[in-house]
This record gives structure tokens, C-alpha cells and sequence, in this order.
């Protein structure tokens, strides 16, 4: 439990001062202006006093007890004041100091040794090397933080990761005249980490959203477990920063942390119902907007408008974000028709033209709210001097008032000259929005918050035909030979024990065995000659496709056997070519599942990057939206009068790796390219396996 | 000249009114607040007096010159009140009334009437339907127009086809304190262009900045040449909406206009230099930079930071958008190294730590000013408490002063308490963003700017082995015949009098004529059946491949006549399959050049979408654009150890297509695909064309 550091009756300054400059004046000065609720105690050994408190030499002379003490000392003293909390009773510390992990070795034992002497007293740490907390309850306004955002109360909690980005959120929050509820910049994470918080918050009723400013997690599986929870019951919004490779080579250079370009996290945002973003101003205003709103139930938008260049915009921003424009059905329409000016447009957008009245705007949306066909109203707003816009305001508020669905407007006005018709607005729970593109965005996140939240309850996958035991003493042993990589058979066996579709496969030590082989698989066939460490068979001579009859495999067998002395050969049914597709999977992050990726092969994924992946284990949503998420996927519905694939068969494909990935975690990587896909009814063929073990 | 209009000594209001909540009132009260320099003339014949104005029962009972009238009459009436505005000797009106051009065949023929009166007195109209114009000149203060929005004297000047997207980015422009120079949405433009009054803007000095909002342009030509005169010398910046396919059906319905998404438009504004937006904040935030900063020389951004979290969001911004991370150089490394902090980040981005001082941040940004290396400066700046923040504003404006890299600053902070840190960074000409994601979008606009500068005076290209009068000939045949596809013949004979590489070939009307040719032109040879009626040749069996020799000739040409009877037969040379490529071209907009599209054939334009469009003609930056721009492009760099293309040769038959296509604007539409593309040194082979003439 976290209430001693978010909800601390007490605090200490330890390194306070009456330098202004300096962090341990701030926040003394902070935790004054914000209002505290409780005595502050400032811990100097050389002052009298700091600002209007008196100064402690030390913090055991504190005369009351401590829920929380911050400590801004050296690098090289902090254990030492742990150890004087730990005697006093304080419950958590908040190390500012930075100079420890993030330095390298000499600051790794520094945090190390703080640590020690903090579990010997029970005592949490916060950081170090972090700006601290904020807690803008009314009964608490603990601001423990040495930075210079304004508190004002509210309901979005923010965590980042970044004591930088933090601000700038806040900062925003702030203008937009939203607040926050509580805050926290952890720094290093020794003790209390990310993932504690988070579920601190979850339980938090003040808190109704969660903003997360992330650059790496430090307990992917932890805070995947916690967060999955959470979005059960109210919004967590995420910014993960350095997407680009150059941005996350300054993440690393910022952090020590890995550099590539991390795909995992933002896979694992998302499947633990998380919206993401790459802005902050625009999750600023999402987060504004689902504070307020209830869950849109579909992507379909009705979009009343008094201005046509402004309703294009909308249209542009959401069918660009997945969210489609309603059809008005023909009640609604005429009731419409019998109503607003007859010059109105009444098509999606519904243009209710610059002169419309508040009865007009009412009438529309009451009739867009009762519209079966529509999830989410949009009203577009210009505020021409000739229309009485807080009538406007206010019936569109009486309409937006216990809906069961999201209304959101773009009110495009003059904020000094308006400001009336913005507080009824704004007081009467539409939330409003300057220009269109960010309204826009806004409403398709909505109508995306909604789909997240329906797609948490699609059921896992299931097969009552694989032969777990099988699988596993295949794999058992590999390691037992100490190889990496499975060899062919055992590899394609693995398949077969999870009912995926192989082409039938001996392995032989001779020509004879090769040629009795054949006979029993049929020809034509391949094969691959079985070592470990001839990664790339074909370039070395060490495949064989596509032989019709016993002469021409003997050939083949003799030739491989030159370059291959002794080698074991796999020998397997050669397959005609089908669609080529290709299922891959690695674990880039212990502790979560494998990202899987789905492709169509060759080219299509090396050039031109047409891949999708997704995070293990996948539902039946996440393969669908692999298969169709490729741009190729005309292809496998079928082009230019050539059959297509047979897609549900594709889908019992994916869908066994994943529960085969899921099952077997020993498994590093593993590669199905090529995978022949034929045409309706047609099993597809698994004609290439590499699979490679921890 | 357009004085009349943006620079009127007096204004007369035709329907002037004294109800609050009409147009009629509107335009006076707005010419009154917002100050016009000139004498205001109400016109209406019931009123006494209009606000403190004496109301004039017709406007040619005013006592002085008018230059300048409001129409706000009922569309019926608006003829007869120009006749007497041309008897009166107005110069330019403008009419706010809709019911014209917009509203079908009624109105069409009242703009009709309208213009007739006009020009018989050479009266020019401004509209009708439309909003006005406004100027904030000091000298005129000219608010024509009936909207809400404040007018405050600025260098930016805006036009827009919509009047609410207008509103829009003047609001926003206000509320960044910028104010406007000029503006004006001119509705049906049915005299004044908006053409005009960019050539009006472009030799107004007062105009440092233009920014448009484009749904169609009525006049591409003209705007064209127009626009590429002014972005020599001033920025304009534009947002063409209804980019998405209902976007552009909202276009449609709103403005009558084509329905298709419209790709011509902005290939056109790009070509003449226009930076192009698809977001109004984006566009004014970027308006504001470009007024007051050098043009940048290159893409390699450095950038200063005292908070790692935002300079990764900065640099994920930069780096997506075209920009580089400039690389330090040695020397600037040495003087940083010895003047920060010791523990600050050198490499770009450079960290001088949250406590870097004024001498800090004014040295980082005097070295990389001074650093060959870099483009543009990027401050990134956080406002702590601890900071002499207003020191910091001060060094950094001394050295943006009079540089000749553009310097770019997000400055995060609060801004009332820290409103002269920022006021000394505005007025000392650094344009400073709140949130590093504008603040890198914009930063990577300037660039982009700087890059657009440069791309204009790119040499048009030339060959001297062009025989026109040929190439000319062959089309006015196919016209003679009233055909519009060229003959396969005629086609190839046109490509090869523009020095185009097509494989040998011949027309012929027999088998021996047939047998004849292939011998002339040599085994392996392809023939196809000539007829115009038949676009899909393969399908129809009006083509066979590879014919090897005589026997297979003769086979193939029987049964070809069996099933085109007496057709004439095209014959050529069979080449070896190279990598496919594909140029095509069509003409989307009457009086622009052709729109070219590059691709690699088949599926990947099909499916893929993999194509990259210019407007011809084509500059050699376009024509490696368009090659470099495709997806697929390492293919024709060569992958997996295949050879890829001769990209140079690649490049002179699109140059070659470009003059062709420049020279014959008879042409339609033509698709060279496929187009062979061989190894380094080998001739690529157009084996296949289709030319479509108007």
C-alpha cells in the first residue's frame, strides 16, 4: 500500500535550505504553496530555520512522527539518513539525489547498500534520482516535487517515466484547465517501481483516467498483469517515446537502456487495452474527453455541422482513423427534413447550415443520439454573431446529458467573446475542442477506446488435438543434445504433435534408407541435408527440391553426400508452390509472450516490410486483424482471376503456433518460411521450419 | 489591381440593417470596432440612420466616392444594385449574398446577369456567396466581412476557399498573438480570383507569409505560374482538405465539385514550391517560424536540451520527417567538452543537464551556429525553478540574432509565471513552441522549406536526338484515322522518335510478311493482334509470346487468324524478362502537365500501392524521387545477391517519357508497363505500350 507516499500526514525535508536555487528550498516551498495538509519539517544540521519552519539538525529530533521523508543529500550520505528514518519511523523516503544505478557501477553499489538499509527498517523507497510525487486530493495537496507545474485538483492521474515529459503533461493538463489527481516520476525504480503504482491508481476512486509516459518497463509482465485489470474499469492512455531508431538510441543514451527500436512494448500497450499515442497534446485531450464520456459502442459518426470546410476536415481525421460515417436511417432523415432549413444538407455530415438555431442543433442530435445506426455524435460549432450560440450550447448539453452515447464538439470560436457559451459547454459534460483535426482525432480515439474495451472479452483459442507430451520430449531432446537449433525432423515433428500441416518426412543416414523413404512418401520430393551449423542449406548445396523419380534422388543424394560427407538427410514431400506466407515469432522481453509476425514471404516481407505483428497469446481478434492488417492481403482473397487462400485454414495456422508458442517458452525463435497456401479446401503446407531453443 | 478591394478609402453597406443578428448589421459594427480609416456609408431605404451612420436610401445618393460596397440584398436584386454601384463609379463589390453559381442552373444564370452588369461598367465583384476580405494595415483597417473573429495587425495574410476553415486559422493566429496582414474567402469567384489576389499578396511587403485553405482550384494553370513566382521570395503555405475518399465526397457536396480523390492538387501545390499541411495548428504554428527565420541550407538538425525525455520526442519528430541528426564535430565536441557540465551528453542530442546555466546553453548554441555541420538549431528548454531562465532567453536570442541558421526553441513552462523568460525569446525573433512534438514538426517544416528553395532551381532536363516532326506526324495519323488508342506500330515509332529503348518490331498483314519481319528482327519474337477494340489481348489470345522459330510463328499466326479474322498483326522482338517497372501517365486537370506515376509492375501497384506520383514536367530531383521514393527500391538496387537495374538509364526513360508527354499535351493517358529493366549497362526494354490520345 502506498498512502504513506501519495498520502503522507507528515513530511520531512532532509538537505532543505534557504537557498532559493536550490531543489531542497523548492520543495519546502512547494509542499507551502500547494497548501499541504499537514506540518512540514525541514532537516538542516547548519540552519536555525527554513523559511518560517524551524530547521532539524536532524531527522530523529523531529518532535511528531514522519509518513514520508524526502532526501536531497549527497550521493554517498543517503544510506546513512535511511538509517536515521528507519529509526524514526518514517514510513517511505523519497531520494531525490541522483548519482546512483543510472551512473554504472559505483552508484549501483551506493543504491544497493541504500536499499539494504532500508528493508532492515521496513522503510520504501521512492527513485532515486527522481523528481517525487504530487496529490492534489483536497484532504492531502502533497506536492513532493521540486518542479514548477501548477496543482489544481482533478481527475487524471500521471506516471512518466520522464520527469521532463511529466511536466510538459502536467503543464498541458494544466492550461486546458483539467488539473490532475496524483502524480509520480519514479526515477530509477529501486523499490517502489512503475507497476506498484499503477495498481495503487487502479484502486484510486478519485482517479478516472491514468496517463503513462513510458521509454522502457522495467516489469513488462508485472505491469501487463496489473494494467490488464485495470482497463477492465477505467482508461489508461500511454506515450511511448523513441519510435524511431534514432530516438531510441537517444532513449538508450538517456536511460542505459536497450537500443533497438522496441516493438514489444507498444504490442504490449495495446493488448493490455491501453490506447497509445505519439503526441501529448493529443493525449492530453483524449484523456480530457474519456474522463467524461461513456464507451462509444461502435466507429459509426454522426456529424452535425454549421460550417462545410471544418465538417470535411472531421471527415478526413476519422475515416483516416478507422471510424466510418453513419448512414442516417429514414426516420431520422425525415424527421430532419420536416425540421431544419430546407437548404440543410442531410447527409452525413448533416449540415445544418451557419444560421441554424438552437432548435435545429437540438433536433439533431437528439435525433443522431436515438439513431441506432450511430455510436458517436460529432457537432461541429462556428460561432457566427447572428445566432444565439448559449442556446445552442445549452440544448446540446440537455441531449448530451445521460446519454448512453459519446457526444463531442468542435466549438470554433472567439474564447474572450464566447466564453459563456464554452462554460455551458464545458459545465454541462460535452467536452469541447478548438480546431477539428484535434476533435477529430479525439472522437476516433473515443470510438478506438470503445473497440479495446470489446475486444478484452474475445475468447481464447482452443484445439483438444495436440499431443502436448509429444511435443515436449521433442524438445527435451534437443537441449539434451545441447543443440540450439531442433534438427528437421524433430522440428517438423513438433509441428505434427500440434495438428499443423506438414508435409510427410523421414530422415535417413543412407541411400537406401532415402530411396525406401521416397517410395513410401511419394514422389516428388526434397532433401535437406541435417547439421546444425549450415544455417543457409541452399546456398551450400545442401537442398535437393523437387526430385520426380529414384535416379534423379540418387544423384542428388551422391552430390550432397560430396559436399556433406556423412551428413544426415532429411527427406520430405516436395509441395508445387502455393501463395507463399510466412508466420515468425521471437521473445524479445523475458516474461511476456513472443511477438509473432505474419507476413506474405519474400519480397513482400523483406522489401517492402509487410508484416504485422502481435504479442503471444493471440485471440481470434488478433489473427484476423494480422491476416488482414498486410497490404497484400488482396492477394490472398485472390487477384486478377487467380484463386486466393484458403483463409480460415490460415487462421487454424496461427492460431496452433501461438498455443504452441505459448506452451513451450523454451522456444527462442522460430520461423515458418515458407508456408504454401492454396486454394479453398486445400490444407496449406509448412514446407520450411527453424526453430531455435533458449 | 486589387487596391480597390484590400485597400478601400470608403465603404458602402448595400442592405445595411440595424437588427443585431444580421449580416447587414454585422459588417458595419465590424468596420466601426475594428477602426477603418475611412468614411462608412450604410445603404437601406426604409432606415434613417444605421448605429450612428445616416442610412442612404440608394447608394447613389452617398456625397463622396465609394470604392468599395457591401451587396447584401436578396440574390434577385443584386443586378440592379451593381448598375447603380457602376453608375455610382464603385470600383470593386463585394457580394455576401448566396443563391448564385452554387445552387444549379437558377443561380448560374443571376451570376451571369450580375457579371454583364459589372462589366459593362467595369465594376470588379468580389463573391458572390463569400465572406470578404479584411486588411489590418494601420493605414486602412479594412474588417469587409461579417465574421467574428479580431482583427490584429500581422504579416501572415490568409485565403480561403472556406469561410469557417478561414475563421478557423485566423482565431488561431489571434490566439498566438500574430495576428494577420490580409484575408480573404471568396466563395464563388466569379470575377476576382483567388489567383489575383495571390499575385496581389505576393507583391504586397507587408505580406511576409501566405497561407491558403484549397477544396479546388478553379484556375490551376494560372495559379501555378503565379505561385511559383512568389515562393521564390516568400513562403506559401497551404491545406488542400478532402484527402480521404468521404473527405472528398464532403467536398463534393459541399461544393458541387469533383468527387475523386483529387491527388493533382497537391502534387501541384508541391511542385511549385508550396509546403503543404493537413493540420490548421500545424499550418499557422509553422506560418509563425517562417516569418521570422532564414532559410535553412540543409536537413541536419542540432539540438540542445536540459531534459532527456523531450528531446527524444524532438528527435522521433525530426527523424520521421525527412531530418538528420547533425553529426558534432570534433572541434564543437572540444568546446562543449570543456565548458559543461561534466556530466552532460556531447552527442546529439546535446544534454547540458536540467541546472545548464545561461553561459551553458549560449555557448551549445554559439557551436553549433558555428558548426558546418548543422542546418538548424533546436533548443529544447524546460523552465526549472533553479534556473536563471531569463539569462538563458537572453544568450540564446544574442546569438539567433542576425545568424544565418534558423533557430528553433520548445520552451516548456508555465506560462504566467514565466511570461518575460518568453516574451524575451519572442521578441528577440526566436519562434518558441510549447510541446516538443509541434516544436519538432515545425523545425522539420523549416527544413523541408529550405529543401523545396533549393529543389527550384534543379535544371530542366533536354535531349538533342528528339525528332518532333516525326512523333508529331504519328499522332496527327491516329487522329486522321479517329482513333484514340495509337496503333501498336504507331506507338513504338513514336517512343523510338523520342530515343526511347523499344525492342525491334513490324506491322505486317500475312504470314509471310510475318515470317519476313521475324527473320529481319530475329528469333525469339512476340506477336499481337492490332486491333483497337481489343484492349485485353492476352486474355482474348490476340497475343503469343516467345515464338521461337518459324514453325511456331506460323502456328500461332494461323490461329490467330482464325480468331481475328484478317486482322493486322504486330510483330517484336521477344525479350528475356528483366525487372518489371511501370510508367504511366494521365491528365487529371485541364491546362497542368500529365500526372506520371513510377512503380514496380503488377502487384506491387496493384495491390501494394507502391507508386510514386509527380506533375510533369519532371525535374531530374523529381524523376530520382520517384525512383528513390517507391518501397520496393532496394529490388532495383538488387537484393538476396540478384542484380538489380541500371537506375541511370531507368531514369533517362522517364526523362525521355517526361518530353514526350511535355511536348504532346494531345495525350491522354499512356502506360508503358511492363517496362524490362535490366543488369548495369544493358538498355532497358518498353515491351509493352498503350497511348490514349484526347
Amino acid at each position: 500500500m502506498l498512502d504513506a507516499l501519495f498520502r503522507p500526514r507528515a513530511v520531512a525535508v532532509i538537505g532543505a535550505s534557504n537557498r532559493r536555487l536550490t531543489i531542497g528550498y523548492r520543495i519546502v516551498e512547494n509542499l507551502v504553496d500547494s497548501g499541504f495538509k499537514g506540518p512540514i519539517f525541514p532537516v538542516n544540521p547548519k540552519a536555525a530555520y527554513i523559511k518560517n519552519f524551524i530547521a532539524y539538525k536532524d531527522i530523529l529530533d523531529v518532535p511528531l512522527e514522519v509518513d514520508l521523508a524526502h532526501i536531497i543529500v549527497k550521493n554517498t550520505r543517503v544510506a546513512e539518513e535511511i538509517e536515521k528514518c528507519g529509526q524514526k519511523g518514517v514510513k517511505v523516503v523519497i531520494v531525490n539525489t541522483a548519482g546512483f544505478g543510472e551512473i554504472g557501477p559505483d552508484g549501483v553499489r551506493l543504491q544497493e547498500e541504500m536499499l539494504a538499509v532500508a528493508r532492515k527498517y521496513g522503510v520504501r523507497v521512492f527513485g532515486p534520482n527522481c523528481q517525487g510525487i504530487m496529490n492534489s486530493d483536497p484532504e492531502v495537496r502533497a506536492y513532493c516535487n521540486f518542479t514548477f507545474t501548477r496543482m489544481v485538483e482533478g481527475s487524471i492521474s500521471v506516471m512518466a517515466q520522464s520527469g521532463g515529459v511529466g511536466e510538459v503533461i502536467n503543464n498541458r493538463l494544466y492550461e486546458l484547465g483539467l488539473g490532475f489527481r496524483m502524480y509520480a516520476s519514479y526515477g530509477n525504480q529501486a523499490d517502489v517501481n512503475a507497476t506498484e503504482i499503477l495498481e495503487y491508481w487502479g484502486n484510486d476512486a478519485g482517479t478516472k483516467v491514468i496517463l503513462l509516459h513510458i521509454e522502457t518497463l522495467q516489469d513488462p509482465a508485472g505491469f501487463a498483469r496489473v494494467a490488464r485489470a485495470i482497463t477492465k474499469r477505467k482508461p489508461i492512455l500511454a506515450m511511448k517515446t523513441g519510435r524511431t531508431k534514432l530516438g531510441a538510441k537517444a532513449v538508450s543514451s538517456h536511460t542505459g537502456g536497450m537500443m533497438a527500436v522496441d516493438t514489444t512494448t507498444n504490442l504490449l500497450l495495446e493488448k493490455c487495452g491501453i490506447l497509445t499515442f505519439n503526441d501529448e497534446e493529443e493525449l492530453c485531450q483524449v484523456a480530457r474527453a474519456l474522463a467524461q464520456l461513456p464507451v462509444a459502442e461502435g466507429n459509426r459518426v454522426g456529424i452535425i455541422t454549421n460550417t462545410g470546410g471544418p465538417g470535411i476536415i472531421v471527415t478526413d481525421e476519422i475515416t483516416e482513423r478507422g471510424c466510418e460515417l453513419a448512414e442516417i436511417s429514414d426516420a431520422s432523415r425525415d424527421t430532419l427534413e420536416g425540421s431544419l432549413y430546407p437548404e440543410a444538407s442531410l447527409a452525413n455530415p448533416i449540415d445544418v447550415l451557419a444560421t441554424a438555431t438552437p432548435e435545429h442543433y437540438r433536433l439533431a442530435a437528439e435525433t443522431l443520439m436515438s439513431d441506432p445506426g450511430v455510436d458517436l455524435v460529432f457537432v461541429n460549432f462556428i460561432t457566427p454573431f447572428f445566432v444565439d450560440t448559449e442556446g445552442v450550447a445549452r440544448g446540446l448539453t440537455e441531449v448530451a446529458k445521460g446519454a448512453a452515447k459519446p457526444m463531442v464538439a468542435c466549438v470554433m470560436t472567439e474564447k474572450e467573446g464566447w466564453r459563456k457559451t464554452l462554460q455551458i459547454f464545458n459545465e454541462g459534460g460535452i467536452p469541447t475542442f478548438d480546431m477539428p483535426e484535434m476533435a477529430g482525432k479525439v472522437a476516433a480515439a473515443v470510438a478506438r477506446y470503445g473497440a479495446l474495451q470489446r475486444r478484452q472479452h474475445c475468447p481464447p483459442l482452443s484445439f483438444n488435438d495436440i499431443d502436448t507430451t509429444a511435443a515436449t520430449r521433442l524438445i527435451e531432446k534437443t537441449r539434451a543434445a545441447r543443440r540450439s537449433f531442433m534438427a528437421q525432423a524433430d522440428a517438423f515433428s513438433l509441428l505434427a504433435a500440434y495438428g499443423l500441416p506438414v508435409p510427410a518426412y523421414c530422415e535417413t543416414r543412407d541411400l537406401d534408407g532415402a530411396l525406401a523413404a521416397a517410395t513410401e512418401i511419394g514422389y516428388p520430393v526434397t532433401i535437406k541435408v541435417e547439421l546444425e551449423s549450415v544455417v543457409h542449406k541452399s546456398d551450400a548445396g545442401g537442398v535437393a527440391l523437387n526430385l520426380k523419380d529414384d535416379q534423379s534422388l540418387s544423384a542428388a543424394y551422391r552430390k550432397m553426400m560430396e559436399n556433406f560427407p556423412g551428413a544426415v538427410c532429411f527427406i520430405q514431400k516436395f509441395l508445387d508452390p502455393g501463395i507463399e506466407v510466412m508466420v515468425g515469432a521471437n521473445r524479445e522481453t523475458a516474461g511476456l509472450g513472443h511477438v509473432v509476425a505474419f507476413g506474405l514471404g519474400g519480397i513482400f516481407v523483406e522489401v517492402m516490410k509487410d508484416v504485422v505483428f502481435r504479442l503471444n497469446p493471440l485471440s481470434a481478434d488478433d489473427i484476423e486483424e494480422m491476416i488482414k492488417g498486410i497490404k497484400g492481403y488482396p492477394i490472398l482473397e485472390g487477384i486478377r482471376g487467380r484463386a486466393g487462400a484458403d483463409i480460415e485454414k490460415l487462421k487454424e495456422v496461427i492460431s496452433r503456433v501461438a498455443i504452441l508458442l505459448y506452451n513451450h517458452d523454451e522456444i527462442d525463435e522460430m520461423d515458418l518460411n515458407p508456408i504454401f497456401a492454396y486454394e479453398k479446401g486445400r490444407e496449406p503446407g509448412l514446407v520450411d521450419v527453424r526453430i531455435k531453443l533458449k
